[in-house]
């Protein structure tokens, strides 16, 4: 199939200012090129990255704009030179639809690190229109940052593993950590922390989760699976895991003190953070050095990583903890995620939603 | 030969109190055991880390010390259990005379990271007698804790070695960082510093000099051979060189800001802090997830690593650049190294002299 004559019209939910409040807004997407998959939305995931770009709080938010980078689609049309994908076919958008495909990090099949990456939405594609991600009818995206979801996944399981799911796979296969055995802490048990749970289960790990207070308890054990839980407040408790973790992924999102963390690894573990945080952390060199110690992290995961960790998760079986909500939910879904009132992501159910005014 | 009847008297230079001076000092030394090594020392060098001793700065100094962990010692009487050297082979003691071989880090070959390791001075031996280190006539240590010295490189030469060499390329071999082509950073010009340089040279490093001043340019790139010299207040020219290296390793001892330098750094580029420092240091955590950039050190090496490490600079030519003086100018060479005032490393030729009052 070709290229439509003329641009398409399509519906999705946008925020039109920093109040962050999302609406119905039509918009036009490019036609189909040759490289091009348009697909139509079956799901999305609501992340708090797109609390954050709604309201503009990293100052850098062009409205209107429709978030979305949890993506779950249809093909409906493929271009001339789409080979990876046919009509018909469910596949997943992550957060990025574009890359130099020149740089090293693009060469090595980690375009996430390049420095021209074009991100699902509030970025400029090539030909200088607007991106816009997931919360619509529907999308084009070059085939490159398209994967297809394995048979037997349904679209809203899916969904929150291609920004959550990946940003905690991409670290523990990059470093070495993708093997059975090992000890694993998981700070912090929001969307990502409560998929780090499940893949390091699946990966064969026993999993300690590290929270603020006692609240999550009977959540991290029982319905998740951890193996510990631990209250970094128990001074007592924290002293019994020192130097037992081979890895602590950090999902804290605000300032936090390092040193309690870095204590409880062993010699060569690794802290991996993965808030972004504008406050600087803190630590003291000897508790890096004496155990050979690193603080590290890493930023979602490549296309290649998505792939792997889609058959990684079907393989393992590993499912997604989520609330399916319909659009005319969204805003409040929002407000419920900024309180953490979610166990453990929102989806939004696209396809069955209506989404014009 | 056997261990003799009775102990030894052996005099070395010790401090009495913390100011710091030393001077001559009679003590016992323990029998040859089975597994011992008696050395006569020849040449030790003198570490930053033996002033912050002698004067407490740790606040766990004991009284009269001997300090001294580079040492470099003609074997002249070896235990009954003893295999690995035979008298007159010359060898090297480093920072630890004993661990307890049955932990995780022993079992590795990386018993620096014992929890019952012992150190060469300022401790306590397995038999509850002080450990006393190389400004002395003799020392006696355990074969496991001993290495050779290659054929044809001279006392002197090795003795910076044995800690100063071995604590950068330890990291440098950990890390995977011991292979040719790449780009190494190295920030701060003291005795580590400039073995850095060397050390990395010799594997085939393009090396940058960091520092905070211009005054060292000369030395870092005409006799020590450094690529590349940048001043760190220079702001454009550190613009030049960010994302430019795989790998900076950070001598600096006191505290610094460590974005300027987290940002010289490449795609999975390491920075590898040195310096034991009891103010914490700062980051901002997109600096470092992301370029999937990691926050490490190290702590000296252990005896395989010494060995690999004297092996590679016989092999590769490496010198250490060295000021030999006797024993009596031991209180101003320290002196002068508390203000950086030598080029780079003081080595004690003990064996040529005179340690008695």
């Amino acid at each position: 199939m070709g290229s439509l004559e003329t641009e398409r019209t399509v519906v999705g939910w946008a925020a039109k200012d920093p109040s962050g409040v999302l609406s119905p807004y039509s918009y036009t997407i490019r036609n189909t090129g040759p490289e091009d998959i348009l697909l139509k939305v079956l799901s999305c995931g609501i992340c708090h990255t797109d609390i954050h770009q709604v309201k503009n709080d990293l100052g850098m938010s062009r409205y209107p704009m429709v978030p979305g980078h949890e993506v779950v689609g249809e093909v409906v049309e493929v271009g001339s030179e789409v080979t990876k994908f046919g009509v018909g076919d469910v596949v997943g958008v992550g957060c990025i639809v574009g890359s130099c495909r020149s740089c090293n990090p693009c060469k090595s099949d980690i375009e996430q690190y390049c420095n021209k990456k074009i991100w699902s939405y509030n970025d400029v594609y090539t030909d200088g229109k607007p991106t816009q991600g997931g919360f619509a009818q529907s999308m084009i995206v070059d085939q490159k940052f398209v994967v297809k979801i394995p048979e037997g996944m349904s679209p809203e399981q899916a969904a929150p593993l291609l920004c959550a799911g990946l940003t905690v796979y991409s670290p523990l296969s990059h470093f070495g950590l993708k093997k059975s055995g090992l000890r694993g802490g998981i700070l912090g048990l929001g969307g990502v922390g409560h998929m780090g749970v499940k893949i390091a289960k699946a990966m064969g790990h026993h999993v300690t989760v590290v929270s603020s207070s006692d609240k999550k308890r009977e959540e991290a054990l029982e319905h998740l699976g951890a193996d510990e839980y631990l209250v970094s407040s128990d001074a007592t408790r924290m002293q019994e895991f020192a130097d037992t973790l081979d890895y602590l992924i950090d999902t804290v999102p605000v300032f936090h003190p390092l040193e309690p963390y870095l204590s409880l690894l062993k010699l060569d573990g690794k802290l991996i953070l993965m808030g972004v945080i504008n406050t600087p952390l803190q630590f003291l060199t000897p508790l890096v050095m004496l155990g050979r110690k690193s603080i590290t992290g890493s930023f979602i995961g490549s296309m290649k990583e998505t792939e792997e960790m889609l058959e990684f998760c079907k393989e393992k079986g590993l499912t997604s903890t989520i609330e399916v909500v319909k659009m005319d939910y969204i805003n409040t879904a929002m407000e419920r995620l900024e309180k953490n009132d979610v166990r453990y992501r929102f989806v939004v159910d696209v396809a069955g939603s209506k989404l014009d005014p």
